[in-house]
C-alpha cells in the first residue's frame, strides 16, 4: 500500500512546501496524479479566511481554531475528497495536525478539544501519513520569510509548537513520522517518497 | 434562581429580535443589567464572518457550521463571559441551538456532531436556559424581511428547522422551552420573562 493523503507538518521555516514541490515532482515522474494543497486556504473561501486569521486583530483562540477548521472543512470537501476518490496523491502543505500541535498544544486549548472540532468538521476525510519536518525552532525562525500574526510569535512559541509535533508522534507513531530536516532539501524529499510508499 | 444567560431560539419570523427587545426593556425596568447580543456577529470578527455566511458562494455544510461556530466563539470571549462575569443577563438573538436545529438536523449532519464541535469552542460558556418561539413556518416565512442564502430555503427546509427544536425540547425538557410565538408579543415576552424567573 502507498500513502494517498500526505500531511506535511512543522514550524515555520521547516521547508514544508519545498520539500512538497519536491515530492510531488518525483511522484509525477512515475506517473501519478499529484495535487498539492496549502492550509489556510486553497479555495476561494478558504482564502478570503486565511485573510482574516493573518492580519485580524483581536480573536479568541477557539474563535482561530474554528476559523482554521472552517476553511480546511472548506478545502477538503471541494479539492480533496474528490482528488482522492479519483486516486490521486494529495500533499497538504498544513492539515489539522498544525491545529493540533499549534492551538491545541502551544496555545494550550487542549489536544483532545481541537481534534474533537476538526473531525467532526473533516467528516472522516483524515491524512494516512503526517510527515513532521524537525527542524531547530531557532533555525526555522530565521528561514521564516513573511513573518504574521500567528508565525510572529517568537521562538518560546515555535519551541512549544515542536514539542506539541513530537508529542503527537510519540502518541501514534505509525502515522506521525518525524523526518529530520537538517539534511539537503533532496534528501529529505528521498526520506518522505519512502515513507509514501511504506504506508 | 433566575437564569442569566438566556438563548432566544425558532424559525425565520419568529419575533426573535422584537422579543429580546421586550425581556430587556422588562428586566431593565426590574434593575437589572441586560446585554443582547445577536448571531451570527455582534464582534468585528463576527460581522465579517457573517457576511461571508450569508452571501458567499460555494459552501460546504461543515465549512458553514465552523463559521458558526467561530462567530460565536469570538462573540463568547469577548461580550457574554465578560457579561455573566459581572452579573448581568445575557439574551442571545440565536446560539449554537441554531447551528444544532439548522446544520445538524435540518441539513443532516449530526445534531451529536454539530453539538461536540461547538460545545469544544465554547469552553463552558453555555446557555442555562433555551427558548423556542413556535411558530407556524408558514406564517414565519412570509414574516420575514430579508431573504438571504440561509433563510431563503424554503417552506420544507423551515419545517425540518422547527422538527429539529422540538427534538431539542423534548431531549432537554428543563433546559429548552418550547413557547408558542402566535400570541401577542407582550403576551410572549411575559411567558419568558416568567422562564427567566423559574430557572
Amino acid at each position: 500500500m502507498t500513502a494517498s493523503y500526505v500531511a506535511l507538518e512543522g514550524i515555520e521555516g521547516a521547508g514544508k512546501s519545498t520539500i512538497a514541490g519536491l515530492v510531488a515532482g518525483h511522484q509525477r515522474s512515475v506517473g501519478r496524479e499529484v495535487v498539492v494543497v496549502r492550509e489556510p486556504g486553497g479555495t476561494e473561501l478558504g482564502e478570503e479566511i486565511r485573510r482574516l486569521l493573518l492580519h485580524s486583530g483581536e480573536m479568541s483562540p477557539w474563535a482561530e481554531a474554528a476559523l482554521f477548521a472552517a476553511s480546511r472543512a472548506q478545502l477538503v470537501a471541494e479539492v480533496v475528497r474528490p482528488a482522492l476518490e479519483r486516486g490521486a496523491l494529495v500533499i497538504s502543505d498544513r492539515t489539522y495536525y498544525s491545529s493540533l500541535a499549534y492551538q491545541g498544544h502551544a496555545r494550550g486549548l487542549g489536544v483532545a478539544e481541537v481534534r474533537a472540532l476538526n473531525e467532526a468538521v473533516l467528516d472522516g476525510a483524515l491524512p494516512d501519513l503526517v510527515v513532521v519536518l524537525a527542524v531547530d525552532p531557532g533555525v526555522g525562525l530565521d528561514r521564516q520569510v513573511e513573518p504574521d500574526r500567528i508565525g510572529g510569535a517568537g521562538l518560546d512559541f515555535q519551541r512549544r509548537v515542536a514539542e506539541g509535533y513530537r508529542l503527537l508522534a510519540e502518541q501514534d507513531p505509525s502515522l506521525v513520522r518525524l523526518v529530520p530536516a537538517g539534511d539537503s532539501p533532496e534528501q529529505v524529499a528521498a526520506t518522505v517518497v519512502e515513507l509514501i510508499g511504506e504506508m
